[in-house]
């Protein structure tokens, strides 16, 4: 590796930025996360791991409010993703106070991304070390976006992020319909997570949805989540 | 390689900035894009990719509105394009405050061009690594350009960026007439990059026209590609 | 190690920040320090180490009063420490004038995260090499962070820095209950200490609290630590 | 060579600017310029080539029009030279607005090889990669100057650049005489591009003239260089 | 020593800053220069090199007065240090402007030991290569501290810097206590010094002292500082 | 030679600028100049080298007035010089606006020098590839400085710069003479550049004179410099 | 030497300033200059070398006066120097403006080296590879102090700078003693400059001198050195 990497932000002889590449490997480490987009709204998911028996697993956030109707759940370098976070707030608020009406879910999408982008051309400066999953309803319906360290994103049906993402990709692939309600959508997150997660407990998974119906983005309680697994080791148990 | 594309832009003993040529092999890796200019006016033609089967194309635009009169359909680096088409459309407005009139096409692509160029004389930052096809129609009638990596930007009758470009280029060569009305340039647009999609469906192919009658830019609907894509498929089947 | 670290803030080819790692190891040399929240308060205790026998212990602060209500005790650079809780201090300050009501501790503890981030990103400066372990009472009880070199934070119930970090957590793992008012916290906190320190003697320990009852920040004082350490003498002695 | 270019525009042992060197290179591989002057004005000429057969060469300018009585003649970076020539268009406007009459050819060349200058001593910038064939006819009478990538600009009778330059230079030495009118000047000067061009073609030369008489720039119009042309071909046509 | 040094500051894989080790070791190579607190007040003494026969001792300071009640004797870079003590003079009249009252003596070594802290972690600058003993009597009484080129302060009884300071450190060990007077206090300093100086004359020693009575700083002339030699030579004298 | 020349202005171990010394050696290729400082004024002189037939010798100026009684001869790289000469016109004009009376020779040389200096020590820049002779006649009648590229000036009663300026050096040590006129000192000045260029003819030479008598600066027009060729031409004539 | 010296200003292993030591190489080859410090004044006095037949000595200076009461005698690189220079004057005037009286002697020294210590510090600049000898008379009585590049200054009864300082020093060393008139001083110098130059003739010494008397900076005529000299030709003759 002749150092095309070290002056951060330049490209190799194949057209690649190392940088954003390296990046994406921070991405790749990260914990399990998920969105999916249904008929019935979209839902995020992450898995929550106990690094340390004395964790404190309730103050850890993994899927974030973003404005009333779009929520973000990130995977990579904690420490980036939350200024990304921060900055996605930022500018949804000055949408409203601008334009008076809630921001598009691309909007929000497309800023986060255009400063991602910014970070890997100028000099000085390293990429974030994050990737992000964009969910929300707006005037298009239920809307789900994933946005990549160097600054560029896709629309999906649904997607994954983290170290065991292929996983939870192969199961949703099989499983996934667009004709879903939140309640369906929910539990077939829950289901892709069970395959991932160090163990299947309520205080490892954080959820949040933004129904179609609502517009409202809301935090699923421990109870709602407590039900989820028990109904899926319920359905596993009679199958095994 | 001695190291002379470390300090980002500089020359190398044959006088190239081999930064701006590797920003080239991005482009080089980039979906196929085309441009063609004809009497009816101008098309711009995109393939979009099903990275992963739960992608949603419809979300991820190829083939981008800069003005009224002018489209752009970039190749290369989505983030780096996405910048340089928020940069033209800015210029498009700023021009009609000052001037009161639309801009001409070269101007818009002049525009960019010395954007790039600033990328590649300047220490600290990057060139972009996107080349973008710029068409439209202005006072000097149908006007079809190309912008590179390094500022340079050429008039083409037609042209073609990404993976499959001297494919495309090939048939355009031998298929290529400027008498044509705007339905003629169409089809032999799709004809063109069915040749390299992954698969001739309607939701991997988008593009937009502006045709010379009316000067203004319009994205073809998804009937209207299919409506293409079948008359091809038909004609292929009666020869084969 | 091909250099990767050399030019500051960048990503290793694993996509690891190595200056934010090589800063995680001068917080491991650091001097053993603790923090425990339990039902009564939250208990911040750290050894004093006496380098040379002229050296004036009484002089060290090791625990420091952040806000009436918060408390950090830093483990790694003294002088990268020293900044960070300046700057804790400030921004508990600014909360108070901008919202008239103390800061939430975990307002405080992702402000000095944020800037800790910032320090990974942008070239020219290098990471603090420093980690706070942040406690205190809000309107969520008692709360307890801990934030590393890389501006990551994460809630804990007891979390230990320092070069004995390990020892005092296997001693907390074992002997943690929440439900402790605060004299057992604090006893638990000199019990985990005194295994660690060069010798359990008052001026080798300094503690302070947060009680549940009074949100208030509290220093024990040398009688009070002199009494915990001879009940855990007499304890000890009773046992041998 | 052991680096001296890599830190832009430093010195080597012998007191070279090898980025200076290396620019040069670039202009060496440009498209075939020139430039004549002569009692009855000045002439300017390039070649354009056909990189493409779908590439419109009416779009592409290689002879500028600077001031009504100046033009320039780039080759090199077609987007460095586009900069610099927007800088000499601005430079002539700005004198005129502060002298209220035309600059002087040597002026506007000087500006431009002052810019030149600066991006060989600063920092962080590289030179250059264009050299201008400046002409035009001021209180002076026709004037022909050219400036070189690092910002050396001499006078000259007749001068050319880009990869033919030494075999147009022979060909205007045997054949250059002050006492020309301006049409013996012109058919010159389509002489010696005739020996490079790829072919002989109205579309593959540009030319610009700018009369003693008139004072002012003119480019020739498609029908003057075929004309041109096909008084060269009958010529050659006799003689061989 | 695989260059982690060379830009500036940065970490080292065991998560030292080796600029600022290195730092210490130009202090570790300046003149001998000590501190010590008893009850009687504080005492700061440094040794003069006579580098050179016709070098003017007299003009040399090397023991400062910063404000009425505090005084700084510096160690390695003199130039680094004479920047440090005009720093700290400024912080403390600054602090009476606001105040109205003298700083603590802690209040100026933290000021001092804040901006190390800043040399350490921005770019393009090195740490200072100079540690101070400062010492003082304010509202705590007589006050003792020594800051590291990286920003470390620690409180002593006493102290010592420069290349000989173990050997002083040694002798203040076993001789050194807090109930001394001022008399006392100096004559340990002068015996101290005594061990390491290159000869025992009055123009070799500078002292001076902050008394815990009049919280005074005061430079002892050079009568006083003779007195203390020749009782230091007549003990000696005796005891041989 | 370990790179202490590419971080442009550094100190070599032998206390060297090698950026310095080789602007020197881009000085030392240039064309030949030489300034003469006698009784009845200063000569300023230079050859001028025909690179290519068709470059028009009488656009290239190698002396320059400065001010009504100051003139510069430089040698080095053109581009550079003439930055120098444009700021000593500057200066000149700037003392006459403050303090209404023209500057004196060595102030114009010193201002130079000043700027020089300042592209020797700072980040970033290269110094000038250019050494300077300047003359004129001031309150202390003829003078001559003489500055190199690293802002060094010295008088001279006479000089020389350039790929022959050893040559002439020897000739005028030989030969010269304060009490001349100025016509005997233009003549030694011919006779000295007769040595040096390529052939003795009249557009070869460029000279400009300071009487001391009128303080005024003059360039010798053709008439003038033909005929003192013809009177060396003459003499080696008759001494052969 | 692992390159510790290439980013400009950072510490080697042994805590030392490579930049510093080789800009100090700098004053060693520098030409020889002196000062002396006696009950009757201050004398400064440097050698002026003969470096070609037609250099006019007269117009290089090498003692220079500050203010009234001030001079300073550089070495090392001239162009440094100057600056310095200029720099002290300028901060001498400022006082007086800002105090109405002019500034002692080691104001004005300080001042300087403050300067000289900043350049060592901060990235992109490099250390001044000059020491100044720095003498005059103020309320202290006569006052003689060296600054290094570095920033470091002590006071002197008497100092040399300069490629053959050691051989003046060791003379100085014998001969000097404090209780001299300003005339026995001046004779003093000369006679160790004597000692070094490459021609006692009264064109290779420039002196000047500051009476405790007068406190007037005056630099000595060619008669007054000349008579010097002549007087210690003249004692070398009969002691022969």
């Amino acid at each position: 590796m002749a150092g095309y990497d070290r002056a951060i932000t330049i490209f190799s002889p194949e057209g690649e930025l190392y940088q954003v590449r390296y990046a994406g490997e921070a991405v790749k480490r990260g914990w399990a996360t998920l969105g999916i987009k249904c008929k019935g709204g979209v839902v995020l998911a992450a898995e929550k791991r106990k690094m340390s028996p004395l964790i404190d697993l309730s103050s850890i956030d993994k899927v974030y409010m973003i404005d009333e109707h779009i929520g973000i759940a990130p995977s990579g370098l904690h420490a980036d993703a939350r200024i990304l976070i921060d900055y996605a707030r930022e500018q949804a608020q000055t949408y409203r106070l601008l334009f008076d009406e809630p921001a598009e879910v691309e909007y929000v999408t497309k800023k986060i991304s255009d400063l991602k982008q910014v970070y890997t051309q100028h000099g000085g400066v390293r990429p974030f070390g994050a990737a992000l999953i964009v969910g929300g309803v707006d005037s298009h319906g239920p809307m789900l976006f994933q946005t990549d360290p160097g600054g560029i994103y896709f629309g999906y049906y649904a997607t994954a992020l983290g170290n065991s993402s292929s996983a939870i990709l192969d199961y949703l692939e099989k499983n996934y319909t667009y004709d879903m309600d939140i309640g369906e959508c929910t539990k077939l997150a829950v289901k892709a997570l069970s395959l991932v997660v160090e163990s299947l407990e309520v205080d490892r998974i954080e959820m949040g949805t933004i129904e179609t119906a609502t517009k409202k983005y809301r935090k699923l309680n421990t109870d709602e989540i407590k039900a989820l697994i028990d109904k899926i080791k319920e359905e596993r148990g009679s199958t095994q």
